[in-house]
């Protein structure tokens, strides 16, 4: 069994996916959890936030490859992009999402 | 200015990129640390490890996409496979390094 919460908020550029992991996840959930995760706009950019392994971001990143952009959220330094589609957005930039950019 | 020290093992299925960073980094370095990144064989897949934020490791996931296969190493659960091109290797995959697979 899998336990993980899925949260979104939607801005006019961007999809926020957070996820939340009562427990402890093992590799061998990570297919499962992708088939979880929530069906977003990709005309829009996707931002990855939650507590959990280095795997399951970058699993996330992967899965939402095919969005405009795709950014972390890291509590330290904000929402780092490290893919885009988006000529006006590159790897390294660090979104403000109050501007609802 | 940007440090970063990589370490690169290879294997007959595999390449091992570890990085080493002295000091934190910041997301306007990223795009330099990518130039960076050591050039493998895509034949082979590729094993990204060491300390530091998601964003690097996602970024340089997604750097590596053309290679067979992509896994990061987490110390608690071994490495695991988050994208994979290989019909014998799938996602949350945990690849057993010293049997050299």
């Amino acid at each position: 069994m899998v336990e993980i919460e899925f949260r979104v908020k939607v801005s006019d550029s961007w999809t926020l996916v957070e996820f939340e992991l009562p427990n402890a996840i093992s590799p061998d959930q990570l297919e499962q959890i992708l088939e979880l995760a929530p069906k977003i706009d990709a005309r829009k950019g996707v931002i990855i936030s939650g507590r959990g392994p280095i795997w399951l971001h970058s699993a996330l990143a992967h899965h939402y490859h095919p969005t405009r952009w795709v950014a972390h959220f890291d509590p330290r330094v904000g929402t780092v992009v490290v893919q885009s589609h988006d000529t006006k957005l590159k790897i390294g930039d660090v979104i403000e999402l109050k501007a609802g950019k």
